[in-house]
């Protein structure tokens, strides 16, 4: 996994900092078929995402990485290059969807959007945020798309004037 | 990870079987720390999910799984003892909620409903079910809920006649 960027806790961003149609890129993660079948044999143990030869004669028609497995590599890239959100990524939950498959030797990177911004009502300290990723390999095609609803802080003097 | 049942071809459920209702529940497994811990440091390196001391000062308060071990694990279940589909388990997608976190020891296992029957227009051979799907820890709260779209085969039979 190539890190290219550990933000230090000043380089954060802090809910106060975001605003809507805010874009952020993350670094690229190779995928190869070793850690397609790896993570299969691990949790998600179909023929399709285990075997080239057995994959062929299903829906996929070829060895393809589970639906889990991209969103982990996502997570993975956007914790360390792609989203630097002050208090880390914490996600509520989402819509998660899978256009096309992550095949053996695709390039991944997530490119992010915030989509919404929204105070708490009740908390003061933090906010909620709609972020739009999508994951592409290397010909910019979507793997996935995913809208979170992520929990993020506000500045400690932000939050003491609301 | 507890194999409770590993269908055969013939006791493999087609879309043609499926009614909505229909209920399904897997295998129990039991999630310990360094498991929680292992997921984290391949794919989700925050502190809440890496360190017991470290976790206690942020919003979880102490350590917890990622929502995406968790839906790891989800998918682990499912594939050996929960949704005994023909083709396997295919999902395009769906809505994804993690309304508490997953804790070291909790003994996870899902509880699925058949929401929605549709049979494509466009493909004799296979229709799309939509599954809600509830995790649920050994105090029967849900730490994940998964609303998903499958894609699931038909009879041969079923489809030849439509």
């Amino acid at each position: 996994m190539t890190r290219s960027r550990e933000p230090a806790g000043d380089d954060r961003l802090y809910f106060d900092d975001l605003q809507v149609g805010q874009r952020f890129s993350s670094a690229t993660h190779v995928v190869d078929a070793e850690e397609i079948k790896a993570f299969a044999r691990q949790f998600d143990p179909q023929p399709f995402h285990l075997d080239h030869e057995k994959a062929k004669g299903t829906l996929f028609g070829g060895l393809a990485a589970s639906g889990w497995h991209t969103a982990a590599i996502t997570m993975r890239l956007q914790v360390e290059s792609g989203l630097p959100l002050a208090g880390g990524i914490v996600g509520a939950g989402g819509e998660i969807s899978w256009p096309r498959p992550t095949r053996p030797g695709d390039a991944l990177r997530v490119v992010s959007e915030i989509e919404e911004i929204v105070p708490s009502r009740s908390r003061p300290d933090r906010g909620t945020v709609k972020v739009r990723s999508e994951t592409r390999n290397q010909r910019d095609e979507v793997v996935q798309v995913l809208t979170a609803k992520l929990v993020v802080p506000r500045r400690a003097t932000a939050a003491a004037q609301s």
